[in-house]
């Protein structure tokens, strides 16, 4: 399915053109939306979807909606969104922790439908609940610039994600940036299981045994960061690896092909059964992208370009703190 | 500590010299016994180790010996290995399913000791309950040849094992061949953490963000294969490397120290604070090994020696079953 992710930061779908680039993502073609409450415009894409069906462009069940929370928790009978009943800065007339409905309610209120099409744990992480009305999104840092983490274990987490299904708050559910250990753990425990995860997939980290895995248990793979470094090289980070958007086997491919870059990367994925969530703020790249399985990749081009993975990470929050290592 | 693994199989301590072995290993001043229930040999490890108190080597609690079980579950209020009970072949007269507590008595009874020193969940897998008067160890696969997995959650598998410390049956409970999303979820809910992760490490797979994951929960790291594809060469299996022990990099840092190329990697390990367990039935070599701790690699050995890894592991469980990834 077409589709698009809405990452917030500089180098991602910025809050400001949020709606024109959803609504114009959904007249060009797009039908999958991939948001999360962490990337803060969940208001902004949810306008570009009321205007867009507003126009008459789609209908909502047109639409496959995918947002992601953090991890949830159950306490003293309740379900909270990585909450703490020890977090306490709210007012008598104010709940200090909001039920995990409550959190997944807002989230849709924000963009306004009334139920996701997917919703996923965002990361096997527990940090401290933050009410929304303190932040929101609750980030990764507490007021002093610390992370506070919780012990919320991924059953927990699991099993609140499931009552969302029943509550009928969101149709499926499923798990993001999870290894192989965690994702075999949570489908021995499942009342329902994980449908999808989305994960950073590109051909320097080509998760060649994740895929094989989610395969034999019929889990969806979706692939972010596609395009690899390319937003850290907008940036001047150095991740240690040149574009791929510019390395001389996708350029070749592409000039083959007569397929931008970009295509080339997206189409290597999406012929590995993978689907793809590439974000763009252009409307030429934006219907570029759109356009990525109108032409196949051969198996030596294939080959090629999984030879190129270095098992190059770009998104560890093991970065961010030493107790956050998921991926180790 | 001075140690030993006490792996069965035929590039392992067979189960005819395990007791000479063992009692050797004792005496050259070896007190780290690394054994295991699929391992298949405690009865001839534990024969090795009463000589040795018997002639006077050593106390018991001189000596610090670690054993493995798979998952442990709890099912209709019993604890049980791996158990399922609609798994039956069983009398009426003999009890189907042995309590978690039974099957550790029963490894303990194997070995003639009345605790542990350390119990460790041999793999974050779930099997299938064999008892074991039908067979044990209960091996990888079924009575038709294949693999029987089960829904055991690894937070009821920890629950067992932390039942095991307060039945003192064991001193120190820990993991062995987990990722850092799982120990992490462990550490959401354990009431007694892990004190040990073993795992597969050696120059080819050097594992540095696990290992820093561990420091920083304070789980001390045992290193398993240290010398890499060794036993698997001398089997003729290709495992798409050298023997590190033919590595010009180790022979030249032996070279260099007067020392043999098995005490270098030893000492690559030891130097980066992770406990290792080489096996050997062989004398000379078993002090060899003892011996590894008196000579230090220079921080441009352990770099090269670091600078060697390929990821490659050389035991994973997805080579047996697919469904068996915990590595991907």
């Amino acid at each position: 399915m077409a589709s698009i992710v809405l990452k917030r930061t500089q180098q991602k779908v910025t809050k400001s053109r949020c709606a024109d680039t959803v609504y114009n993502a959904i007249k060009a073609g797009y039908r999958l939306l991939d948001g999360a409450g962490d990337y803060g415009n969940e208001k902004e894409a949810g306008e570009g979807v009321r205007r867009a069906i507003a126009d008459g462009l789609v209908k909502r069940e047109d639409l496959f909606i995918t947002s992601k929370a953090r991890n949830l928790i159950k306490h003293v009978g309740l379900y909270v969104l990585s909450g703490s009943l020890f977090y306490s800065y709210g007012t008598l007339s104010m709940p200090m922790i909001m039920s995990v409905k409550q959190i997944t309610k807002m989230q849709l209120d924000l963009w306004g439908i009334d139920y996701f099409d997917l919703f996923l744990v965002h990361f096997p992480i527990a940090l401290k609940y933050v009410d929304p009305s303190h932040r929101y999104p609750p980030e990764w840092f507490g007021d002093d610039g610390k992370v506070y983490t919780q012990n919320t274990p991924m059953h927990e987490t699991w099993g609140a994600m499931e009552e969302l299904v029943d509550e009928k708050l969101t149709k499926n559910i499923g798990l993001s940036n999870c290894q192989g250990s965690l994702i075999l753990d949570v489908l021995r425990y499942a009342k329902y299981e994980p449908q999808v995860l989305q994960v950073e997939l590109h051909p320097y980290l080509t998760q060649e045994a994740l895929v094989k895995l989610c395969k034999t248990f019929s889990i969806a793979v979706t692939a972010y960061s596609s395009f690899g470094p390319q937003s850290y090289v907008e940036l001047g980070i150095d991740k240690g690896a040149p574009s791929l958007l510019k390395h001389n086997v996708t350029s070749v491919a592409a000039k083959t092909h007569e397929k931008t870059e970009a295509q080339v990367l997206l189409r290597w994925a999406t012929q590995r059964g993978i689907a793809v969530i590439p974000k763009s703020n252009d409307l030429g790249r934006l219907s570029a992208n759109l356009d990525c399985n109108s032409f196949d990749l051969s198996e030596s081009e294939l080959a090629a370009l999984s030879a190129l993975n270095i098992n190059l990470r770009l998104n560890d929050p093991a970065d961010i703190d030493g107790r956050l290592a998921i991926f180790a």
